[in-house]
């Protein structure tokens, strides 16, 4: 088994804000982070599949292929997007890092064929990222 | 002389649109940057200062005391902020990240005392940042 | 089951020596890291947590909480410190990057609540790193 | 268990190339990596070896031998070659990122001693790469 | 006066050999570099554009612009190409990055309009870089 | 006239204390930065050099004897020392950043010959740098 990791990129606005909670609330459990006109993040996502190199071509899967599904079905959606209001998929909620990441796997799921996705990493900053594996 | 440089960072959300300009002419000019509920980026925000060493310290500022004035004067101001909408200075001015540049400038320039401010010098994504010196 | 990650740093100084040994088994196994006054290293530091999103924040864990418990416990015991002098708890242990790794894994381990402490990767230099599961 | 990682690198040049297919359908499936005259990469490779720390050096294994290692095992072998021409034993091997990963973990296998190789990481771009197991 | 960098990139085979001289001589002055069967890089590729802030835009150029120059005068040019023998205007060029620097300028200098052609970065990797003003 | 240049890296303890202070004083000026015994950084130096490329090889400076002149010059002083403790020339000099960069400077110029030593760019961490142009 071998595992084989595309990165792209998305640039976008967001905000953490729980509509059932007054103002204070959200204050004291997002901070900066539910400031009511939003603020942004460039996004490095990793998209990592799995399988048996093909004889012939000596390829998981296509590497050209995995950027183009990855721009198609994830990219096109959220870069230079606000996250909580221009995303239909999204909407009621919260786009916390690890939200989306669980968004962007089941996006990618039925397009990922002739091997399996793997996992999906998303940094939000340099600092801060998430991982999930669909389990 | 010596060049001494701090990295910072500030994350925000902004958006490229003319007002004086129709929708049709923003999408050809500024493209996704027009996108009506903005997106964001994780800008990184280097400051240059020069001046000579001083014999008791070694040090051209105090590379802290660097770091307070920048989180103060700007991070302060722009950080999980709207650049259109949150931050008064702003108002009426393209952020561009050339522009954005040049705000800097002018908010740090009172505050760097005993050496001279040098350069500005923004990332607004890893593919692309301004500098600015003053002149 | 989900896993973040929040990357922090520290600065330290070090030296490997083994007090079992003469000076020359030390200089033969660890090289110029036995020297006698010391050297540094800026470390690079990830902790992982693993669980499931709240459904309220989106969070497994406040990632603001996060770092500032790897603040308090783990930085402000280690950054400008010497490992082998400052450090009690270090005393009569082998700093290198495996037993600091595990060192770190300990004194987190009682602070995570809510989800679970998944794993501690160490960067000592940009090539050269370690992780420890805890297990 | 602890996970000791350390980085190494190599330029090389390489095609992917099918000689049991004609040209067109070679620059459908590869489409520039099939160019006649090759390409290059800055290839960065991580080796993870894994085992339990010596209790009188803190080690999994020296870094610096598995270093010595990676460099003579493979770096010697790869560095500034032809993937395709000058490395006897890839002879009729799709150099794919994902066969040369399988390469390197079979090169490094048998000089591993005292811990286990756990893994090998090649980044072929800053945007792409691959991970073995070696099951 | 307002300076803007673009970051491109492409991966390229090359040698260095100069057929004034016999193999003996290549080998001392380029050691590997002179592999006969050519070696490869992922080079990095920076240009800096310097000029006033557009009224309407606040744009010294349009860096989507300055991007698809790029890509069409240079990057179409040398990606996934052999610098020894595929690009037709290097021929009897030594293609070291100097050389390859002031190449670029020159493919540039006339597409750049309504500000100035600044400065040429170029990685051969991520330890070597040369630069470029044009003068 | 272009700009080649060549990244090298040294590990070392430091400690920023004047003796001419008291301990208070040293703490307010320097704070974390004074501890008693020492912590340490990975310092990232790029040297630059500049010149015409020789018509022979493509080259300013042949850019392996540029890495071995500063590996010897610098790195065989400074790679894990005590910058305070172990370095003769540095005895008295207080090895802040900036005259650490000095230093680097002086033992650099008698070395590169056949074009200028133009800059000395000195990373304490990946937040702090200072460069020097040797005037």
């Amino acid at each position: 088994m071998i595992y084989l990791t595309r990165k792209e990129h998305f640039n976008a606005a967001h905000q953490l804000y729980n509509p059932d909670w007054d103002i204070a609330k959200n204050q004291i459990v997002f901070g900066k982070c539910a400031n009511k006109h939003f603020h942004g993040h460039n996004y490095d996502l990793y998209v990592t599949v799995k399988g048996l190199p093909d004889k012939e071509t000596g390829f998981i899967m296509n590497v050209k292929e995995l950027s183009q599904i990855i721009k198609k079905e994830v990219c096109l959606l959220l870069d230079h997007k606000n996250l909580n209001l221009d995303v239909l998929e999204l909407k009621g909620v919260m786009v916390s890092t690890e939200n989306l990441a669980v968004f962007i796997w089941q996006k990618l799921l039925p397009h990922i064929k002739g091997c399996q996705l793997h996992s999906i990493k998303l940094y939000e900053t340099e600092n801060i990222y998430v991982e999930y594996y669909g389990e």
